[in-house]
């Protein structure tokens, strides 16, 4: 069956520092129409960083729409003019002070695309050296350590509930057990 | 360090049937001022389906914000009056005519916590019979069937890229080899 939805028109609701939100009306496959409601994001990018222990670098930190604080690997928005790796390395960098090395992808991540076209990049590294964590101006959060076995069992028992956290942290167990990483 | 963050200030932009989008300014840990861009969702749920081959149902359908096919597990929106489980059985019907049984949870999706407050509920299930599939008037889908080991392998090889698809892909693999399910 053809699924393709074609758009008939679009209205930008709202132009942000980050969020691009847009009501949408397309076309459906039988030539119906639908209206969709959609949010437009640069991009992301998160890194799974691995010392010589196996321990990985987490970040925890309040993430407002929420309301709680949530712990999470190293992560964040895509900035222009450098390409997803860059970008990787300069939010561990920023967030937690650990320079990455030997870094691989372990793939994109859609977030939930039934609404968002963000797609984050996933990578793993290990780490050489680790100084002072940098974050920007309004970002506040606390650096943790944790073993990947320890990861993979909160994983299991729900108490990561961050989906680009849950994927990495999964990816890397099974391909470091698999002789990938 | 204290990393909570308090509402100053909080617009509505956009009332959807869907998404509710809002523009708050939040007072950070150290008494300065930022803007949140956040996005609201009722929420929603997916499902793992699986027969007695250990195959998994999947759907192929067109998704608008990245103007692509994508092939992920069952899934939806939460509908109000119904609780997720609820929920889950009622999308796994309508996408795929399948019923399942032995539902047991596999935790919850924070898909992209710093903007969004959406949680995705997942699920595994057996399934038992299959009919017609009953999709909403404007969606349109293909049904397929991989089995469990192919989902994981094209999880890990890049080619299942919406996030609560890989997680509960990998979770399902995980505890069922460790009997767990």
């Amino acid at each position: 069956m053809n699924t393709t939805e074609i758009t008939a028109a679009s209205e930008e609701l709202f132009s942000g520092k980050i969020l691009h939100m847009f009501h949408d009306e397309v076309i459906l496959p039988d030539g119906g129409r639908a209206m969709r409601e959609i949010v437009r994001h640069p991009g992301g990018v998160c890194v799974a960083a691995l010392d010589d222990k196996n321990n990985l670098f987490f970040v925890r930190q309040f993430r407002y729409p929420y309301r709680e604080e949530v712990l999470e690997l190293p992560a964040g928005k895509l900035e222009k003019g450098m390409t997803p790796l860059e970008n990787g390395k300069r939010e561990l960098l920023e967030e937690t002070g650990a320079e990455g090395y030997s870094y691989i992808s372990l793939g994109q991540v859609y977030p939930s695309p039934g609404y968002t076209d963000e797609i984050i990049h996933l990578y793993a590294c290990r780490v050489s050296s680790v100084g002072e964590s940098r974050p920007d101006f309004d970002e506040f959060l606390n650096v943790e350590k944790l073993s990947l076995d320890k990861a993979v069992e909160m994983v299991l028992n729900n108490q990561l509930p961050d989906a680009k956290t849950q994927i990495a942290v999964l990816k890397t167990k099974l391909l470091l057990d698999s002789g990938k990483i």
